[in-house]
């Protein structure tokens, strides 16, 4: 053992005087790389795992919503805590759609409910509405022993499934099946799940995945875990981050030169990008998945966030069932979250996914797979129970359910608004209409300075620009790069979701730090 | 698209008339196996995901858990309620450790708090004791917004975390840092992160894993998922399921033929065995662990759970760290649940792991993997600061924890006896003492005529076995075979968690099954 590994001892105990010798048999037994053999520096080799013989997928894996502009502002935070003097008061969350951390309030009627499960005494309590109380009983009937500390069945309660599935029919207009879905803790569990399953080299060559540049960079990093290609197609920034057939064409193409895609993910509405589908747009989609042979992965978590006039959301479950013969008789899997809409319950985690038209052998193996996981949380279940079988006309917490879930969703539209305004108001900038979901991406039209003196950092230039807009406002967004972008275009991805003063006050800064940014790389 | 396909239509509609026509692009675009290409009878190659072209690794992987004989069991008792005639009146769901499920009672002081954190209203209401609000406070403090409906940091809310290095630290009488800490949707996710970080090929070969045999199958299960070798030792049944060293010696012998070993599993108290390691045991395991350069993965969900009289809980952390250089400098995970113990939270999904002595590039790596994760789930966190930050003495909620922890607990170690005493007076059986955990795991000793005619239905006899008792008297168990057993023996897992009556009534009709069946195959 060497001292250098006893000055870092875990129990911080310093350390001294320890004897420096090596163990040779366990440094032989492993080490591979020549780097490794080498008695480099910081000694890694004396470890059982290191950064040498750790999954190399995990290595190159990224994920930017959670990155190192993210544990930077966390240590501004600290510091401003500390009493450090800065440019501004407080650190502005703006680069992960947290609805409750930037102060939106619970849903009553899904907390009524939730605190009913946890703890069935309440029942008999007058305070809570009767409707939650009927709710809260037949979620316990469905757990077994009628404890939500009893695990469900993998795919989840059947009861709540069922209600997913009516809620789905209603939404549609087209019956679905409950064995069709499946509740997963959020939504990235299922996805993940779906991804796994399409894991197969075919004549030697990986297996693809279309997805979308920019995209949600938890396909990113699963495909990178998994070890499968990313097939990036370009949204089209000029009419309104629209995909085109073309481009997919393109995209599909030279995807095949290095795998075998077998799957398309669409996120609608988007993310980063807030645009909605039109059903024109989703029709042309199944049509070159149809003809590629592709699995549709339809990513619908934000189906409750449209707020632009003449927006709506299409999901790719109506519209492939409509489209008939053959589309209808396509794999699709379809996702859903509690973490998003008017709800915005993201530390619950909840989430559903409608599987359809899987071969019966492979739903066996899909249920298998989601067996050793054992259960998607219970409480997380019951939320999505609430989401998708909320309070009717009559029942007493309709009024107060109707009024704060249109408090939400109007006040987000208005925000939506706002960003979208602002943003296109302020030189060197553009922005998308943000129709739906919770964030904007705009594009910022950097000065060659910024950007040379970003490359000269190493930096990606909306890397630059993001930890200097942090360092000097506070405000911590996502640079574009985390999300892929045209190359030479550069972007952010901020949410929507800053309360409306917080938002305008952010808006505010925002704008003047550009205008001086731009100002001092002119 | 074929006849056959539109019959199957998802909506279930009757589809008559559909034109037989196949798509050739679509066929010939991916199938790759000369018997996908053939038009098999079931069509499979028109689908984008057949048997053919899926995941091989989940293709293998087997959780017997939840199993066919779990899946039959689910059948039965439908066809029960249906009314139909059965030689007895319920299903005994003696397969799975789930407490709720089979009657336990949830601990009071921890529905207090969750009911507390989903719905802070409450916390005006004197009906709820000062201790489970403050507890209850303090953790809506620790979540962004005050609200268990934000995210969380990706290994989990710092306070809680804080709680398991100090409960850590009283536990072992050694300090723990809470930066070691990492919560999780249970203990299974934790172990498949861990797992995940070890996959790397080395000079040619897959890495390979170390597990008991008998084993809880999440191993070989998350073993398979990700193609990495399963080296089994065996537990010598003889010495009450002790690991022997030069066991530990023969089993990684033979796994270097076709790995490079990597980590090892250790199981205690023992899943599904039910022994208690003695200290003496766990320095051995370590001081192999260190001669072979091994990652140590201690499972030690079950560290509430010991009944035997002379038994008791050493944690790995503590003797690994208690033996001194060079062992104290060893990577370690020990994993840690909610769902078993005295409280039994199958459904709510917590746990945590901490994670000692890694390189700090490989523990940035973790803390990459899990942050595409997102967050366990809040309530699950929750979960584990009452498990690790219980009422103490002179607090209003004290007294009725204490009771209800011990009543559990004292409840179960009475029934841990009484299964180990009935199997051992069964003639044919017998059965290591349950020292801990929720399992006994009795070897039977089968008739000839009994393994002939399992092996003539392409059956393990202990799967035959479990399946005539479930027919016979609606007990499930968990066959042998799913576990891993010593070829040519056989065994079951039976779970000691039916409250008392039902327990005894079971086992008396499991004795009548057994003797009747080695009669019936004399």
């Amino acid at each position: 053992m060497s001292a250098l590994r006893l000055l870092t001892h875990p129990l911080g105990r310093e350390v001294t005087g320890g004897v420096v010798k090596t163990s040779l048999n366990r440094f032989s037994a492993q080490c591979t790389s020549v780097a490794a053999r080498k008695l480099s520096t910081h000694m890694s080799c004396q470890k059982c795992l290191t950064l040498d013989n750790l999954n190399p997928n995990i290595k190159v894996m990224e994920y930017a919503v959670r990155g190192p502009l993210v544990i930077r502002a966390a240590e501004i935070e600290k510091e401003l805590k500390e009493g450090k003097k800065k440019p501004f008061k407080e650190v502005v969350r703006a680069n992960i759609g947290d609805c409750h951390a930037v102060g939106q309030i619970p849903i009553t009627f899904i907390r009524h409910v939730l605190a009913l499960c946890a703890y069935p005494e309440l029942l008999k309590d007058p305070k809570f509405p009767e409707d939650a109380k009927a709710h809260a009983r037949t979620i316990l009937q469905g757990c077994r022993g009628g404890s939500v500390g009893s695990y469900s069945d993998s795919p989840g309660i059947e009861i709540i499934r069922r209600h997913v599935a009516e809620y789905i029919t209603r939404r549609d207009g087209i019956p679905a099946n409950f064995e069709d879905v499946m509740l997963s803790d959020g939504a990235s569990n299922a996805i993940k799940v779906i991804l796994k399953l399409l894991i197969c080299e075919c004549e030697g060559k990986k297996p693809g995945v279309l997805i979308p540049i920019p995209q949600y960079p938890l396909y990113s990093a699963s495909l990178a875990e998994f070890d499968m290609e990313q097939i990036g197609y370009y949204l089209d920034e000029d009419s309104n981050w629209s995909l085109k057939t073309e481009e997919l064409e393109r995209a599909i193409s030279v995807g095949k030169t290095k795998s075998t895609p077998r799957a398309i993910v669409v996120i609608n509405p988007g993310n980063p990008t807030g645009q909605v589908l039109e059903r024109k747009n989703i029709e042309d989609i199944i049509k070159f998945a149809h003809k590629h042979n592709l699995f549709l992965l339809a990513d619908e978590v934000y189906q409750d966030n449209v707020y632009a006039p003449g927006s709506a959301f299409h999901s790719f479950k109506k519209v492939l069932i409509e489209m008939g013969a053959p589309y209808n008789e396509m794999e699709l899997a379809s996702f859903m979250s509690c973490s998003k809409g008017y709800m915005g319950e993201c530390g619950i985690r909840g989430g559903y996914s409608e599987v359809i038209n899987l071969e019966p052998e492979v739903k066996k193996m899909l249920n298998k797979c989601i067996s050793a996981m054992l259960c998607p949380n219970t409480i997380g279940q019951a939320t999505i129970d609430c989401v998708v079988n909320p309070p009717k006309e009559g029942d007493p917490s309709y009024a107060t359910f109707i009024k704060e879930k249109q408090g939400v969703l109007s006040s987000l539209a208005e925000r939506a608004r706002m960003v979208t305004e602002t943003f296109n108001s302020v030189e060197g900038m553009s922005c998308n209409t943000v129709q739906g979901a919770m964030y904007a991406f705009p594009r910022i039209h950097l000065p060659q300075k910024a950007i040379d003196k970003a490359k000269s950092l190493n930096q990606d230039p909306s890397v630059f620009y993001a930890f200097q807009l942090l360092e000097e406002t506070g405000i911590c967004i996502v640079p574009g790069s985390g999300f892929g972008q045209v190359e030479g275009t550069y972007h952010f991805r901020t949410t929507i979701l800053p309360q409306p003063e917080q938002l305008k006050s952010m808006l505010k800064t925002f704008k003047t730090f550009h205008q001086k940014f731009v100002q001092e790389y002119k």
